[in-house]
């Protein structure tokens, strides 16, 4: 598309009040572009469940904003200074790019001195931290075009690799990358994932193909234990078959010749999942704290069984560009291996935004996404 | 002393009922050693916080017992096959030497294939975990006597580290010798030491001398702060001036910029030290449950906190006898830096082993200690 | 086979004299075992690239010598005090057992307080360190029987792997999870491996099961690189395509994006290889010197590169008893992934192992092996 | 100063042919600053033993040049966007403030997929990499002026720590910061540093505070020796009573119980103190490859040696902003135990340029410095 062939406007839609349907709004292409800063063509946008917190309000965000963070578009114009993607791979009009939500500033204390980027304060995230009623408008997903803002970080995406791909790993798979990378699998460790959505799924196929000798499943329902396997799992515990926490952590014991586990990661969200998970690890085991990106809650807890067991705990929060490009590399070599590009499952017009957010509130989507193109 | 100088009886000083007084009994000494087996005749025992707790029946374990697991004796007899100490050097009667109090049994899934000796399921620890009302009798530290069972890790003493030192360092030394190891300081980091009991004393000079530019503990009362500076401690956080959680995590953050602390090492024992210590980690700092040997039961705590600070969080359990060699080696060259030979300030006869350990029952010492050899 | 139906002799093929063929001899069996010692029956005998510089007189060994160490063998009787293998496996007569070929003493500086136990000053090995004219004479493969001294590391070997799997591979695959250990592999490094035998296929299979997403082969003839590519090397650099060092970096670096390798895996044992190795390393990559444990002599070699390209160099000598357990669990789970106990394609009686050594000698078989019930 | 206090142009001391005399001339003032640009009033600029290489013309760099890559000045003006240093504090014109004198772009391969900034290709020094004929002209330490591009990394230095210990520390603090980081130390490690030039005396102190417990400095003349002694050496090795490589090696053996040191530091830059080295270590050891900053060409070398004692060696090139805050955080805390103020032994004017260059390869000072002011 030439820039004269720009429209003047393009269509949004936007999240005006909590709980409320989606609105369709037209906004103004921005009338020029900053040094530093790109406008894509939305191609496809992922709703992420992150997005049914955002709209029910669980998430202290300034409204109206256009949700949407996981994004795969088509450029429309670069600005001054903008040549080349964050790999150092030539940009230009017409390349289909995604990018990093958010970007953090480089140069504050946890980015430039304790190379803890994803912890710098100035992080604000496209379809969560930016207000759309002002110019450039477009900083978020459910919308025809997307602003990149100077900085950015932004990926060229290789031929080889579908737009499915890319948006069905979604954000999920670089939070279990970065969180994987966080832990540490050591070659033949048996590892226990707890929760079977999108970020367990993940964590399935990083750990998997990181060197674990076992991976080991806990979740339900059936059809998300049987996607399970199909990334990567060996075994799996059903929830339905195992009710208590008792019964898993015997479970995990049983696969694991009474010792439990060497990495349990966790993917569920719920403090209890803790609680339980850590007694899955063996002693000198590892356990991975990833499913609370957002505050479940307290949980009566015996800090006792860290040092009973000696156990090394992590944390990870959100993931780093390299991750991101890690995640496109692993992408491409292994689209039969771990089949991603499968997880799209329901495709919306934009029209259809409020629509596509209902059916991921309502779990009857592996992926529902956005094709504003298909109106 | 020749085995035909022996005695054919030995003094000890045993438990037998929680909560009563120890009593003094004579027990025979054994008719033969075993192949690998040492007799040793005791010149000075520690009495630990840990034997308080053995006293009250707050531990599982089996009476009588002959309480005492730091402890410092000289070579009576060795039974065969015996003629190197743990790191290799020659071993001979009137040697003085001290020992790990439990030996792992080196084959194990934990000891082997896993390399945590700490958790072999066989480990049982003198002073503790045996029974002395049948032969050998002698395996606690408040006796004359000491019978080292075969494949004990025994430690030839140089002849330039005072006894003293190695009993006022005792076993809290090693326990922080290896949590601090488990945890990694990096060059330069600030650290934080809560408590400023044995553990956390010794964790400050550990931490102290592996590398952290500031050591910042807190705790009381304030002549345990005082000791906690001469042992290296930078800044020191009274607990009377800050009484609340929130108060004690100000100040830590006062001193940090703001940011939080790169280390905090708990060595309190309470669980909410660790809900408190969390919050005094800078974003992506490490944390070290390290106090919690014994169950101190649950608390109310938020795991999204691992999560959004990033947070690497470690458990440490006993020590392995490489920690024994390093605090040897360490106590040798720092007898003027860090002077743990000083922390033994009373002194009692074997007779008097009841008052040694309600001397430290009543915090009235910073070490008591029974020396057989003064009767 | 009970003890009463042992015979009172077995039969052994001795090394008496370098370059000489081996002689057929038969040795009386042991009269009586040593506490913690195990006879065994040999099953199958590997022939190892080592033994062929045995033979030759290129090692400082003492003659006569049974050769062979790498064998598998069912156990005829148990010393007292053994009765359950390295891992803590219940073992009894007729099971079907491997071991590692040296014992290390377990408390010398290096084994205990250095943790480098593969360094111990103590080892011997089976087949190679000791001689066969004294009882128990069967310290070597190449026999009918076996002899294995008190402390020996013995794995009882699972149902479902073959002998076929753990002699075809040998020593080779335990010195490649040793050396791939030490370097470290992460999750999608892109790793080249130097050299396609034994230890470069077993090399291409650890990091390639490790996490690494791609995997170059380096080798001749062609027959070895499709033997890479079955062992998951997903791309090979042909010797007779590339001749020269500078055309061999060439070919990595255009395989690298012009950056060179995140790893390379040197196993051919030739000083130049690790000269042209370093300058396929990517700046800040790692360089592991594996196929050194021979002293090929000097080379002319610039430092000036480790600096320059910041690079991390990893040597691995020989191997731990815990590889060994972990290659059995990656056997038994890998046999259609990683076959090989296909590698086994030359099969001899024991009266045969001369000429199965000169199989070796002679580069015509992937794998000769010893079966001494064959006859 | 205010700017309408500047002069017109500025002095600057220029190497405009090799082995020549430098000269003095005058070059004119930037005429308006770019964004992020800053300009700097010299207060004392270091004179290094690279300035030596390249006044020879050992390195390859265009002339004409002003040399000087350590320097400390006051803020003269800031361009827009510039009002924080790297690590977040607030700058202002007046403010005095050291530099790093290259800077990584920070978006390519090596700076943000591999984070290996140090080997950014698109990295120039400040007093060697820059062409000092054409505006800005002040790229280099040995002027009045200095300009510092946008985005260098600029840090404010504090009130408490004095120009002369940054200059007396000098870019051999830092290099020692990264060398010593990526080898890492452990606790109470022997340490054996190689030469006791700027670098080594740096690796000494920064191995002495990273927690080693002894440091054996190798080098000389004795005056030096005393200096690595006052840097916190526990032992010295004189070049001069250990003539040959065996010598040297046989006193760290002695030294070590006769296994060699845990670490050697190599910090001489002849490529023979590397083979003399890796015999240094103990098996398992760790070796720094640190002084080959410059090519001093090949070596015979045999790599058997990596694998018999199973080294990890390790190459670090240059250093990362981050050490230089380390370096800044260290030196303000250490002014008693590290005097590096005291390094600087010999000040020039700028007219006394060509001097202090010639005092400095004379090797006549422990550190030779030129104050512009002092005119």
């Amino acid at each position: 598309m030439t820039p004269s062939a720009l429209p003047a406007t393009g269509r949004a839609s936007i999240l005006e009040a909590f709980k409320a349907p989606l609105r369709r709004v037209d906004y103004p292409l921005p009338a020029a572009m900053e040094p530093g800063a790109i406008l894509v063509r939305t191609e496809m946008a992922g709703i992420c469940g992150t997005d049914v917190h955002l709209w029910r309000g669980e998430l202290p965000i300034q409204l109206p904003v256009i949700l949407g963070h996981e994004t795969v578009g088509r450029i429309v114009s670069l600005g001054a200074g903008v040549d080349k993607d964050w790999s150092g791979l030539p940009l230009k009009a017409g390349d289909r790019v995604t990018w990093t939500s958010a970007t953090s500033c480089g140069r504050c204390y946890y980015c430039a001195v304790k190379n803890q980027p994803t912890r710098c304060p100035e992080r604000r995230a496209y379809g969560i931290g930016y207000r759309c009623d002002a110019s450039p408008h477009f900083l978020g997903g459910y919308a025809d075009f997307h602003y990149l803002r100077p900085r950015v970080n932004v990926f060229l995406l290789p031929e080889t690799l579908s737009t499915e791909s890319v948006i069905g790993a979604g954000c999920a798979l670089i939070t279990a990358i970065h969180g994987v990378e966080r832990t540490g699998v050591d070659w033949q460790d048996t590892v226990v994932v707890q929760g079977v959505g999108p970020v367990g799924i993940s964590a399935i196929a990083v750990a998997k193909s990181a060197g674990a000798s076992r991976v080991i499943a806990i979740g339900g329902p059936d059809h998300r234990l049987e996607m399970a396997r199909r990334f990567g799992a060996d075994e799996v515990i059903p929830l339905d078959e195992t009710q208590t926490a008792s019964d898993r952590i015997q479970s995990v014991k049983k696969l694991t010749g009474g010792w439990g586990a060497d990495i349990v990661l966790e993917c569920v969200g719920h403090p209890s999942a803790v609680v339980e998970g850590m007694e899955m690890c063996r002693d000198g085991g590892k356990y991975l704290v990833l499913g609370h990106y957002c505050d479940a809650g307290p949980i009566s807890f015996n800090p006792h069984v860290i040092t009973r067991k000696q156990l090394q705990v992590f944390g990870s929060w959100s993931s780093e560009p390299r991750h991101m490009k890690a995640a496109i590399d692993f992408l491409s070599r292994n689209a039969d291996r771990f089949p991603f590009a499968s997880m799209v499952t329901h495709r919306f017009s934009l029209d259809q935004a409020n629509e596509a957010l209902q059916t991921t509130a309502a779990w009857r989507a592996a992926k529902s996404v956005i094709v504003p193109g298909v109106d």
